[in-house]
């Protein structure tokens, strides 16, 4: 019986990309009943590391559930929690911090990216490894779904592990499983919210409409099947629709990108309609939301308050 | 009112430049009305950040708590606690992360000394700072007494609340007040267990007799009053027996540097009998000072769980 984890960052709805990526691997991958616990974190701390979703971050938190919900996953088999509401994570943050060499933490990806891109730099983009190490290891999850970008987190969780097992053997060492299923943005580079390529089922039909519009296409248009397998439309319709389906969109496409657009549209709102509705009554319920966060944390509480304590006795500060 | 707090690094039984810098000021400056609340925090998170403080982290809170009642401090009016019983910090040592460049903690003193002397930083050394921000700022002191290497820390815990302010007041401002007076070492240079250049007041007096032996003199010994002032021998009686007895101690000095390292144990173990007698009477009574920090741990949730609220509402993590 083994304890499964995914963790889903508040910075927005939930995009096409995060349910094929994330959501629905989360279902597929925990269907069978060798899971013990199977939670779902969402990293509201990790969020504001970015200034800009300090604002939304509460409404953040219940999209993500909503989302999750309408896609069918049930709360009564999944513990959501938010990390603010186990701030024990920020505890094993220190404790971590204690034992991983600083000067790692500037050779990962994701720190080295955002050098790249921004001027300052805060702290806590530098040590969000460590805080993501702290909420892999403190439920002692054994099998974690990451994206493919995080796989490099992962390790260094591995490493903590490793390391606090040395003082006293404490965790379970992490695994990944699966890895999210990536499906490109409008613009062909990975989805993201930042990017502003998404494809947001739970948006307006009209705004739905607007975003499959803007997908880029190649510059001339071709149905010769080479080609298309190179188009970025043509690959977002095979993930939606699955490669089963090829003979079919391959048929779409013969009367153009405009065409073929317009049939991925009307595909995407009949494939998600009940989601749809289903996102839609959640949303509403910002109670449900909010009791089910709430159950989650209590839930939580027994799990983290024992790894805590063993790792306080472990740096020999209680008896 | 004010609220005064003082902190001190659980890395081993208090030496006499602790009692005389931190220890007696803290009586003499809370010595009047005017404070509120005075707290004395153990810093047991902060001493691991070195390893080899581990292994007697929970000996030496105790040593800390019995030599302070020892000296005279009352733990009915001051608040004694330790860090790791108020992990709160840890929390807001995150908040604070996010909006503190982690380029600046490079710059700081001690950051820097402990570079030049080691190869592995952990990242514990790097973010100390904002720990101690947060220990600082957590229980809104406005009035911090402080090492003169700490100053630079205290400015940094300024820095954080002013930007903290800017999204919501929360904090108050903290000031030093007073400076630790510094007592020279045993080798002339700052005294410090690291250095293995103390006088500890609460050792055998055989222990003692063995420091005081110890201590640098000038090469060749002069009772010239010029010469005398830069004696580190002469300089450790002054700040012990006072200035005003300074003629007396003079005297001491005709008949050499021995004859002057014997007064001068005499005069310690004198000086300090009753200190001696009380901090082995307080050091054998465990549940004693287990229940004294138990009880300033409960005292300090209250204090700290309302600014932990107000900081969880400014990052608009909770309604």
């Amino acid at each position: 019986m083994s304890k499964f984890l995914t963790g889903i960052k508040s910075t927005g709805r939930p995009h096409i990309g995060n349910v094929i990526g994330v959501i629905y691997p989360t279902i597929f991958l925990t269907k069978n009943e060798i899971f013990k616990n199977k939670f779902i974190l969402i990293a509201n701390l990790h969020a504001i590391t970015n200034f800009k979703y300090i604002k939304k971050n509460k409404k953040n938190a219940y999209n993500i559930l909503a989302v999750c919900l309408a896609c069918g996953i049930d709360y009564k088999k999944f513990i959501f929690y938010r990390q603010s509401d186990l701030p024990e994570v920020t505890e094993l943050l220190w404790f971590f911090s204690i034992i991983f060499p600083y000067n790692r933490l500037k050779l990962v990806h994701s720190f080295k990216e955002n050098v790249r891109k921004k001027n300052l730099i805060n702290t806590g983009i530098l040590t969000y490894p460590i805080l993501m190490a702290a909420d892999i290891l403190i439920s002692k999850a054994e099998l974690v779904l990451v994206g493919k970008d995080q796989l490099q987190h992962l390790e260094i969780a591995r490493k903590i592990a490793k390391k606090i097992n040395n003082i006293k053997q404490i965790f379970t060492l992490p695994k990944a499983i699966g890895i999210e299923q990536l499906i490109p943005g409008t613009d062909g580079t990975k989805m993201s919210k930042t990017k502003k390529n998404i494809i947001d089922l739970f948006a307006s039909k009209k705004e739905i409409k607007k975003q499959i519009m803007k997908i880029n296409t190649q510059n001339k248009f071709s149905n010769n099947k080479k080609d298309l397998l190179k188009d970025n439309l043509y690959q977002i319709y095979i993930i939606l629709a699955g490669k089963k389906n090829k003979e079919k969109i391959t048929k779409k496409f013969q009367m153009g990108y405009q065409h073929a657009k317009e049939e991925l549209y009307r595909f995407i709102i009949t494939k998600f309609q009940s989601e749809r509705i289903l996102y839609k009554y959640y949303i509403k319920r910002k109670n449900k939301l909010e009791t089910i966060f709430k159950q989650g944390a209590k839930k939580m509480k027994k799990i983290v308050n024992y790894t805590i304590y063993e790792v306080r006795k472990a740096f020999e500060l209680i008896n």
